[in-house]
């Protein structure tokens, strides 16, 4: 193996972890960094720490780090448990917080010798110290005089990924799996060992490997140790392998002819199960469950409830210290959407609440932050105040299954900001105990970005209102007075409110085999801001984003100013053109989540309502009039949701049915709010584009023509968004747009309206997905088909929009000719996430300085392939700006100048 | 065929044709070009013109031009021929002057409109009229008001590529043929159309495909529809293609039994073939002939002249246009070195002298720049002034051979101009006519390149004396008084001294199918300075290098100055560190003509002795007591030459034997400059590294990396010239350096001097290419060797630069263990010009930032691959700057700061 080459293209394989080159300036100011790394004993994450150091220094400084165990022999850095340290530096006191999987960064004497200390309560501990010391140097902070304690804010962060075993990754954005091909563990899983080098560099330390709608045969006994050689990779960086289950594995495959969880046959077979898997995998972290949801098996089948299933499996691992993760995204799916008091919102509630205490203390229930489906905006899930006696863990989506699934930039740290800092408002909760020893010894430093937190903090997105600031210390809340109890959701899933003895923070990532491992560039922000948050929700989105920045693209103040800012304002700029207001949404909502489908979500089974009609929209989900949702809350918090006139406008359509001339705060109706809101949100997504562009030349070109193209689809994208909602709504209130805008395009030229060679004029479905409802495709047994018109303009430079259809069943080709004179060709080759003419493959061609001239023939070729059938929806036509509108005609009134 | 995409990596394929987007401001200065391009007349030519300007617009202004034919109906770019134009606007006049391949840029009114105007006398030259106007757009100039003439040189501006028909190139170093594969001509032949477009780009008109060492086989009837196929991908760019012959083909392939030009059924055979070709390629350009040269046949075989030869073909070629291409590379290569007036250098005015005025009109002698072989430096050849009745050509070298092989960077402008510039002082050369016309009318404007040379002009590198400046209007001298008539190298070469009907340039350029066509990316500008001289050698090398680095890397100040600085010094720094004085070659002659091999030109028959003895040094080519060379210039050259009191310090050694402690001007004997003079160019080699390094940023990743790569590497390699060269001198004069560091390495530690396992000490040859003469090796059977010292010197941070041996025959790996840890590993598989191991495969591994301590073991271990032996020459340490030396040892003194 050699070590890692001095040059390599900027794949963004690297992720954070780049340790590029710092510059001469720079790493001057780590001269003074020690020589030798010494470990203070000997195991897999030991040795992981000593050679990530010098990974870290070699790249960065420029310098190879001696290595030395145990003997510290001159100025080190030494890296040691707490307990290894005690032995060689009894002088030391270590402070007596640090626990679990916390670290001391610290300079002391060691053997006589002065020397920086990494030190943990465990191995892992001190592997994250070193991730944490690289970090600062990649970020220019300071090396030296360091005494910090960061303590994880809970014991449990881990990611899902959903792999198939068959290779495909469900609600995965980036490639195949990185674990499965074919029905079986990878032969390479170098990336899995990179991914866990990853997750272990944010302190993440557990990963289910498979899809949650688990497919039995992960439990096959040939299929263990291939399961093993996951966990061998995860092993040296800390990360625990786990795998989801389906319950009815033991009748499925595994020759019983129930799964009932309390018969004991069944339970002997999990016991036996859990068993096998821990010979072969004696760090296995444990068993993820979704059941009884979305056609899944489940305890119910038996008139079980999720404690006897959860309990049942628990037992099992409990001998071995696994866990048992119960989500409780249970739901049911064929609810009758003809009752106004049916809501699906409620499901979690009305299926755990009931069961609070009877759930073993190994078994967290796993619960997604908002009561619907990860929705670009919901309100807490009540349930986290609902379980006293249960520990919680919160379900985060990395993946951006309805936020742009990787094609369009949605930074996801302020949502989830918004989520972790949301207090709840529990009733009476336990004072706490322990809460002076949080503020800590006043001889350690508080961490650097709690420090920061202290003295300044910037509003993450404009959006969003400047909540009171938690400060902490090693990653405790320290500002809190004692009287005040906040139980903000962070502290509820951390175990802190109810004293739970575990809990935490789970995130859905699904990397894939792309070397960017999320697909798009800018999207690995979300997975780094994940493992912070879980680390320590007290950061701010700002500080996490600019930390990433920092790390993944240099130090560059312009570039670090120019993508933090485009990072903060990415939620609320998707959330503008897909669904303001709360309204839920909006989106191909059985199918692919990705593109406009207004009236999908309704009239179905599936629960995810917004009720517009053509008075109003939104959905009632008061006690007073509408489904009760609001009860679940603690009284404090129900309070402001049942009351129109409280209830948050970014929620208001989550909560209550308005009229669409329902008068907001802002001053404007609801309608015009849903018009204003989407032009300015496809405005914002332009103006992406524009602020990536003043990157040129400021980083690396791979990168930057990557994100450029996601960027550029992405503003076409949000047309097609824009239009579809706005057509819609105008549509259905009849309420025109105040400013002029919906439905009239006056430089569009509809497809349909264009002379037809070949093509044909088809119907979309949805309608508003496509201009006019109508698209032209062109048969796939024809070689290729034309639409052609007649400019009639004045003369002049435009520019050209063709929005076309990309389908995935193939590659169509198109062309544009004026007056016989081909303009552009492009091929439609990308991987849109349908096979349809609709929305999710409606796709925008910008062709820039065309020289138009009265009577030319403007013709648009298309050649279908496959499946795939050239379709189109229209050509807009701009006046360019920034040439000389030099122009033809008489030439007596222009030819001597 | 797609139209070009929008992004593309920067590979170096697009050379210096990249248009790249230009800023929106700089976009600004062009935002009244007209937006239509109409060409006047019908032909490939005017076609590729066309299209030429809409996809330059389109890349570098983002904006597609309107094409249209004959009409012009608004404002446009006219493109046309002088007799189209003077019919669609027959009010404008035109230039007399303009013809050939000469063009003409200018403002007009063309049926009423005011238009931008490219014309040429041919089509030809419209193309490179547009190709002038896409060059001023790229590099931020004017194109409005142009009134701008330009002429070439001289007819012929050619290059030669040295591709065998099996795909191999003779003295290639970019990989395999673009035109030939297994004796075949490619079937894919785009490489070969993109070429001639950058020929055509630089005003090159005509193209040799095949080496001058010529395969029979190329004249096969079978092989004739083939080269049609290049000609056919040359034709759309004006670039004619043409071959080189065999002299004995009739009788090799042809059948007969003799190839005696005198013999009527040889004359016949070629009147034939040519037929034959002219049959398929109607452009064909000409015949290049090599012949009893170096192993070639010639008419000499039969006791004919050249003359004979040369007008046997040339009379086949006549009724069709064809030009013969004689070269005057003719010597004997079996040379008696023992008798001392023996001299290479005489043979090609010794043959072809004597034949002034018996050559065919369409004959053109081909003679390098010097009378050896493209070396370093050489002076002028004096054959350039001895034919009066014969046309000529300069043959220059594109291609590095004797340059660094493009690992080196080598910018050959300076060195042209030197040769170009150089005045032969011609005995009575006849009365110039016309030289008031070229002058030109008032009316037009001065071309920019040449008004700047009118008022400015820097040294093109800091060792060139700064020649008196020749001017140009339109590539014609103009400051030349009428009475001076100097007979410069390029006037006699252009015909225009003794009024030739023909004559020029050529250039050998050796292109292959790596993607940035030579290999080192900025190798280009050495084709480009070609072209740019061929087409107006009045150009300053400066002026070149600019618009070259502007065109290929952009026009970022920094970017410009640093790159153009680099290109300007790189011949001399070459030069410096390789051979100077003039000694000639020192480099492996009879082998790669690549690494040092000092006395390989000695005591042989090839004749480029340079004579050291322990006495002194130089080859005495005076009448007096040499050989008698000089008498072949013109007095008043030769007179200089032959005195050692005139003769210039950097031809010095070529002319005359000294001893080593003979006074330079500079002040320093003969033996210290030769000392001096190396340790000046290694460290000037290393500091190519460090101004390349300041670009980081500023310029694109993909060539940036690939240009470092190849400057570290010329780092390492001027080393071993380095030590090579002066420790041979130091051997055979005895004299030291004065400065002590000849002989004299305190930091190394040679390979035979470490403890070794399984490596063998071999000696190498020759001597002085290893240090100390000698190697190790590691056999081929064995796994793997290790070289291993112990380090005693004082702990601190070192650099280690290990001297290794890269043989081609394989790839061995290398690592370095410092106390048993992997400080670094590499691969040696580049694919350098020896499998021996020798000063061609010596290479230097910089290992930076190690900490080492007494004591420690240092360990290198080399793995043997096929016939590659991983040896080792030596390993070298220097303390590091920048480093904090952190010491190790008694704890008492350092343990408590």
């Amino acid at each position: 193996m050699l070590l890692h080459g001095m040059l390599h293209a900027e794949t963004g394989a690297e992720a954070w972890l780049r340790y590029a080159p710092l510059g001469e300036t720079e790493a001057a100011k780590y001269s003074s960094l020690p020589a030798s790394v010494v470990v203070l004993g000997d195991s897999l994450l030991l040795h992981s720490a000593q050679q990530e150091t010098i990974r870290g220094a070699r790249g960065m400084l420029g310098r190879t780090l001696r290595e030395a165990t145990d003997q510290v022999r001159e100025e080190s850095i030494v890296l040691g448990s707490i307990a290894a340290l005690n032995t060689a530096a009894p002088v030391l006191k270590h402070p007596p917080e640090l626990r679990g999987d916390g670290f001391w960064l610290t300079t002391g004497n060691v053997n006589g010798f002065t020397c920086l200390i990494i030190a943990g309560a465990t191995d892992r501990g001190v592997l994250y110290g070193v991730f944490a010391l690289l970090s600062r140097i990649a970020r220019g902070e300071s090396a030296v005089q360091l005494d910090d304690l960061e303590q994880p804010y809970a014991p449990v962060r881990w990611v899902d990924d959903w792999d198939n075993l068959n290779g495909r990754i469900e609600r995965g954005y980036a490639g195949r799996s990185i674990f499965f091909d074919g029905g079986k563990v990878r032969d390479d899983l170098t990336r899995a060992g990179d991914y866990a080098r990853l997750l272990a560099s944010i302190g993440i330390n557990g990963c289910a490997v498979n899809n949650v709608n688990a497919d039995p045969k992960v439990l096959a006994d040939d299929f263990l140790p291939q399961l093993a050689r996951i966990a061998d990779a995860f092993r040296p960086w800390g990360v625990q392998m786990a795998i989801s289950v389906d319950l009815s594995t033991p009748k499925v495959i595994g020759g019983l002819d129930t799964f009932d969880p309390l018969d004991p046959r069944v339970r002997d077979w999990w016991l036996k199960k859990v068993e096998d898997i821990y010979k072969l995998i004696p760090d296995f972290g444990g068993i993820v469950v979704k059941a009884d949801s979305e056609g899944r098996s489940g305890p119910s089948t038996y008139g079980r409830t999720p404690a006897d299933a959860a309990n049942m499996i628990a037992r099992a691992l409990k001998p071995h210290g696994g866990l048992v993760f119960y989500r409780a995204f249970v739901y049911n799916h064929h609810l009758d959407w003809l009752n106004p008091k049916n809501d699906r919102a409620k499901a979690a509630y009305d299926n755990f609440h009931p069961l609070d205490g009877q759930f073993d203390d190994n078994v967290i229930i796993q619960i997604k932050y908002g009561p619907i489906d990860f929705q670009v905006r919901e309100p807490v899930q009540p349930l986290f105040a609902g379980l006293r006696n249960t520990n919680e863990a919160i379900e985060l989506q990395i993946t951006q299954e309805y936020t742009g699934q990787q094609r369009h930039l949605c930074f996801l740290a302020p949502m989830w900001k918004e989520v972790l800092d949301f207090d709840l408002q529990v009733e009476n909760p336990p004072r706490r105990h322990g809460d002076t020893e949080k503020i800590g010894p006043s001889g350690h430093r508080i961490i650097g970005s709690s420090a920061q937190l202290l003295t300044s903090r910037s509003p993450d997105h404009p959006g969003s209102p400047d909540r009171p600031v938690l400060a902490s210390w090693g990653g405790h809340p320290i500002t809190r007075s004692p009287d005040a109890l906040l139980t903000p959701v962070k502290d509820l899933v951390a175990g802190k409110v109810f004293h739970r003895p575990t809990g935490g923070f789970v995130g859905v990532a699904n990397v894939g085999l792309d070397a960017n491992w999320l697909g798009h560039p800018l999207a690995m922000a979300n997975l780094y801001a994940f493992g912070r948050l879980a680390w320590n929700p007290n950061l701010s989105a700002r500080a996490v984003a600019d930390e990433w920045t920092q790390l993944t693209f240099g130090r560059d103040p312009l570039v670090l100013r120019t993508i933090s800012s485009m990072l903060l304002s990415s939620w609320h700029l998707y959330e503008s053109y897909t669904g303001p207001l709360g309204i839920g949404t909006l989106t191909d909502i059985t199918g692919s989540h990705y593109g406009p489908g207004v009236e999908s979500s309704e009239r179905n089974g599936w629960g995810q309502w917004h009720r517009a009609d053509h008075q109003g929209v939104g959905m009632d989900r008061t006690q007073a009039t509408g489904t009760g949702y609001t009860a679940q809350y603690p009284e404090a918090v129900a309070r402001v949701y049942e009351n129109l006139a409280t209830t948050p406008d970014d929620l208001l359509l989550f909560f209550h049915h308005v009229p669409y001339t329902y008068m907001l705060r802002a001053g404007k109706t609801v309608i015009q709010q849903i018009y204003d809101s989407h032009y300015e949100g496809a405005q914002g997504a332009q103006q992406l584009v524009v602020q990536w562009e003043s990157l040129k030349n400021h980083i690396d070109d791979e990168r930057y023509e990557a994100v450029l193209a996601r960027l550029e689809y992405q503003a076409g994208h949000a047309i097609v968004w824009r239009d579809a909602v706005c057509n819609w709504f105008l549509r259905i209130s009849g309420i025109p747009d105040a400013k002029g805008r919906v439905g009239h395009y006056p430089n569009r030229i509809e497809a349909e309206a264009m002379q037809l060679q070949g093509y044909s004029v088809i119907d979309v479905a949805p309608p508003e997905t496509a201009s006019e409802g109508k698209a032209v495709e062109c048969s796939a047994t024809a070689q290729n088909c034309a639409a052609v018109f007649h400019f009639q303009e004045k003369a002049g430079w435009y520019d050209v929009d063709v929005q076309y259809f990309d389908q995935n069943s193939g590659a169509s080709k198109f062309r544009i000719l004026v007056d016989n004179q081909v303009v552009d060709e492009w091929s439609a080759g990308d991987a849109l996430p349908s096979a349809k003419i609709n929305g999710d493959t409606s796709t925008r061609r910008e062709i820039r300085g065309l020289a138009l001239r009265p009577g030319d023939e403007i013709r648009i070729e298309g050649f279908p392939d496959r499946g795939a059938h050239a379709a189109l929806d229209y050509m807009e036509l701009h006046p360019a700006s920034g040439y000389v509108q030099a122009t033809a005609g008489n030439p007596g009134s222009h030819g001597h100048r």
